[in-house]
């Protein structure tokens, strides 16, 4: 090694040794003509000194981020010149002899800037020597390794499934390779697993994991990455429960990890719950505002905007002292959100009701309205009136809103829960409408995937009522992040037929698609089921920051560009002909695969 | 849970208790109407009774490889009808009742079978059942798990690097993923972390690795994936002697994990030592034979065959015996080499020299060739003449056949080496012809890569001399395989553009692709260096299989297919308009970029 020690692990215990220590300049200070310079490595941070005319000389020429080894005594710091903060705070290294391991050009960016994304991310060599970036990607190792265990201590096997692979339908774009070997036909990356894992399940391995990477080529908004990982898990002979305690063991130790303590059993919500009380299938728990359904009190209103499927209201405390300009904020947020706007009812401290909506109602309706709210004088109510499924979403934005205005979110809290017994299918249109893909050409499309199991208790009848039907699945929602998700499958040939059918996939193009997945449930597979935990945005709210890309080491930009090294790019005529993307496919039948086998 | 119990965990001292186990029907018999089942579960398996009325009749119906649940009491068997090779031999679970969880068709072949790739290919999550692939998934799985515990030991930070970046040039050619964002451009698949790697340790990480997944699109011969496993370590401010301390722990570990001790420290050899002994740069060292150095005993040869630049010789033992159709073999053997043949002279017991070579030779030749090579009466002499490279090849693949005819491979030893003092370049024509890509368009190409640093004593020449250089790389062989390789890089940009140059890879391509890299060197680079291991490999050598395929969960046949999904396909004609493998790709300029990620 070309250290002896590292700059963080120095104490006043060491004095008097003679050290190498090897790392960057993370500040240079002359007072008067002697040289201090911080260096820094992984460990830390150490206060070293040029003192003797020699190395002062030389050192003058050092600048911030060189890379330097030195050779010197461990001192005590003069009383009083301590650094409390600093670890190594209590000692210097007065340098005897150094060596520049690697200059350094001016900087784009000083390392306590604040710099943009873009600069960043094309300087991430950079980024990530700062404090922060740093220790993000080594907090995700330390994740990585309690999760492993965990796997480990419950016999769960790793296997690899392929990259290159056939194109799954999980609702997004797949990414493409062309096969040069066979012209014309392309590899498909995989959206996940899935059917591997559940291909390992019939296969008798009864306990998988993986750290997958997963690919979609989706239009990178908001925090997304066109590769991400997850924590992919599937056990075979075992019931929702069973999933669910070895997923709160994962959170409990990966949690712990980072410092914090879950308390399990996890809580658990139905997803009729999660969307009546919350508006939202991942409900935000830190705070306790809830929707309050009005659809009822408002049965017989005056009112024509009430006079609707669903009437459901919010209520913000203390609200009802927004100027006026907020509450014109507010609609011109519901407008943004697609609905027409916000109504609301301002409770007076007199209990009078103000704001445009008060006077359209019923004098009943003005006098009870407040009560059954559980509005207070001062408070503010909002209203959504209109179909169930958006409104309440409306309302769920809603109160994520409030309690972000009001501060009510507590950044130091963690609130979970699971949220079960999800709708099997939704009309496809709903899908859509949502900005999802809608798999099949069915009117119904799954809500998880098409391998979720239906609960037992809807097995017969999910295909002549599928509005009806239950997923047997769990979603885990945290601090209203859906941070995984997973399901009881279907094992059955017959069943997995009949919820093809329902989405309208035909039995000539499931049988083309998943054909070899139907064939595998024909011999002897076991009922199974698993979890995939979203890796880079857990990790992202361990290492308490918004962006997964602040976890990813090379994450992409807009556009799906990555700054450093400028991918993706053109190719060369020569790579487009080799590649066969022009090539018309030839069929490929036994023939050709055994020829092809014989020829290796 | 759906069982109380795994079928290999049950003992004697169970006996009286109820039991549910759940698992696969191994074998089925009956005896006089009463069934007995072997059930199969990943722990082992246990023999079921089904001797009641009820369910006997029910257990008619059981084929292999239904999976079943049963519900029974374990009973000691009566003596004398204990199975000792089962670990569970001493009881059997009379069974009270079961249950069918999944039926089985008609298998394709039963599990005992021995089968072609293509069906075990092709029916994968049966193939997996069987003890010997399932069980090298296992051991895979724990093969992982010790390395990253060696890992972790030293503090290394598991990264996990993009794959979907730029083409890097390592030899092979890019997989590609057409960046439907970007029209016209595309992501290149990594045939490495390399790059990233060493971006890793200018960003100061120090300590990286990674179970990395490598892609390379070449044609599949031999043993070769498409995707393939790499573990691949990275450090700073190290030496070779640091890395190579590291790789020993991690091997001695891993080997351990499969029951077989390595004494460490490997022993090294050089590069040269390797080619000029065993004529190849990964010697099989389980057995001694070596390569004699003739070229100098034959200087003044009246024989013309032997007028070459390099003579050399293997000898066989007892090789004078073999029948003239094995010898006519032999020239076969070279033949399909690419040599003319193969000299050989045939040691009689009274130690009169035979064949066609020894009446060519000198007399004082034929007094002293036996003695100069070592052999005795009985023996066989080989000898290939010419070109020093090709002709160590050709005795050095001779070894390897002698060594098997004879039988002298101890299929139970480790023979390890690591072998160092590589060339840092060979002359691009010698590449071409080994079949590699000689990267860049000069003379010379990089015998390991061009970011591997020159020995210290070589800094100043290499460019001057690139014939005599020599790279400060280091390979792992174990029983004739390279298992793992690496090097110390390069950490300075004038060093880096310097071998660029050698390799013809002008100023300009440089920046071009690896301008990224060279400004990365311009931030105070620590030195660094690392190895990456072929995991594949290393799991296939302590699974005992001579294939990868075995210890990969869903291996590609040959042609890049994978005879289960039938990937890779035909996409559709939407598929292929969004892609936008058809566009011409737009220049992309800062401005472009800013927008894109504004546009996020």
């Amino acid at each position: 090694m070309l250290r002896t020690h590292s700059a963080g692990q120095l104490r006043a215990a060491d004095a008097g040794d003679t050290v190498t220590l090897a790392g960057w300049v993370a500040r240079r200070r002359d007072h008067g003509g002697v040289i201090f310079v911080d260096l820094r490595d992984s460990t830390g941070v150490c206060q070293v000194v040029f003192r003797s005319e020699e190395v002062a000389d030389r050192a003058h020429r050092l600048r911030n981020e060189f890379c330097v080894a030195i050779t010197g005594v461990v001192d005590r710091r003069p009383e009083g010149s301590e650094n409390p903060n600093l670890a190594s705070g209590e000692i210097e290294i007065d340098v005897v002899s150094f060596e520049v391991l690697g200059e350094s050009a001016a900087l784009p960016f000083q390392l306590d800037d604040e710099v943009g994304e873009e600069a960043r991310l094309r300087h991430r060599y950079l980024d990530l020597r700062r404090e922060g970036p740093g220790s993000a990607l080594r907090l995700r190792s330390r994740v990585n390794a309690a999760a492993r265990s965990v796997m480990a201590r419950h016999d769960f096997v790793e296997i690899e499934t392929p990259t290159l692979t056939r194109s799954t339908p999980e609702g997004a774009r797949d990414f493409l390779v062309p096969a040069r070997l066979q012209p014309g036909t392309f590899y498909a990356l995989p959206q996940s697993p899935q059917l591997f894992k559940q291909l390992l399940m019939v296969a008798g391995m009864e306990k998988y994991y993986q750290l997958a990477r997963c690919y979609r080529d989706e239009d990178f908004r908001a925090d997304r990455q066109p590769e991400f990982t997850q924590l992919d898990v599937e056990m075979s002979f075992v019931d929702q429960d069973d999933v669910i305690a070895i997923a709160e063991e994962i959170l409990t130790d990966v949690w712990a990890t980072a410092g914090f303590t879950i308390s399990t059993p996890i809580p658990r919500m139905t997803y009729d719950e999660a969307m009546r009380r919350y508006g939202s299938d991942k409900p935000d728990l830190r705070f306790d505002i809830e929707l309050v359904e009005c659809t009822e009190f408002f049965a017989d209103t005056p009112f024509r905007v009430f006079k609707a499927p669903y009437v459901g209201a919010v209520v913000m405390k203390g609200g009802a002292s927004q100027p006026r300009r907020q509450l014109d904020a507010w609609q011109e947020w519901a407008k943004q959100r697609g609905a027409k706007g916000l109504a609301y009812i301002l409770v007076g401290q007199d209990g009078e009701l103000g704001g445009p909506v008060a006077k359209n109602l019923s004098e009943s309706e003005r006098a009870g309205v407040a009560a059954h709210v559980g509005a207070e004088p001062g408070d503010c109510i909002f209203f959504g009136a209109g179909a169930v499924k958006s409104t309440r979403a409306l309302l769920g934005a809603a109160r994520g809103e409030i309690a972000d205005k009001l501060g009510l979110i507590d950044p130091e809290k963690w609130a979970f829960t699971w949220v079960v017994d999800a709708p099997m299918f939704e009309p496809a249109d709903d899908a859509t409408a949502a900005g999802d893909v809608a798999v099949g050409s069915g009117a119904w499309t799954a809500v998880h995937h098409a391998f979720t199991s239906p609960k037992p208790e809807h097995l017969d009848s999910f295909d002549t009522d599928p509005g009806s039907a239950l997923a047997y699945a769990y979603d885990i929602v945290c601090n209203g992040n859906e941070i995984g998700g997973g399901s009881i499958r279907i094992h059955r040939k017959d069943v997995q037929e009949r919820v093809f059918g329902v989405m309208g996939i035909s039995q000539d193009e499931a049988q083309e698609k998943f054909g070899f997945l139907l064939d595998a449930f024909s011999y002897g597979a076991p009922p199974h089921g698993g979890i995939a935990f979203g890796w880079d945005r857990i990790c992202a709210l361990l290492a308490g920051t918004e962006s997964i890309r602040d976890v990813i080491a090379f994450p992409k930009s807009g556009g799906g560009v990555d700054p450093l090294t400028d991918a993706p790019a053109a190719i060369t005529p020569q790579q487009r002909k080799e590649s066969g993307i022009d090539a018309t496919p030839a069929q490929r039948g036994q023939g050709t695969q055994s020829e092809a086998t014989a020829a290796e």
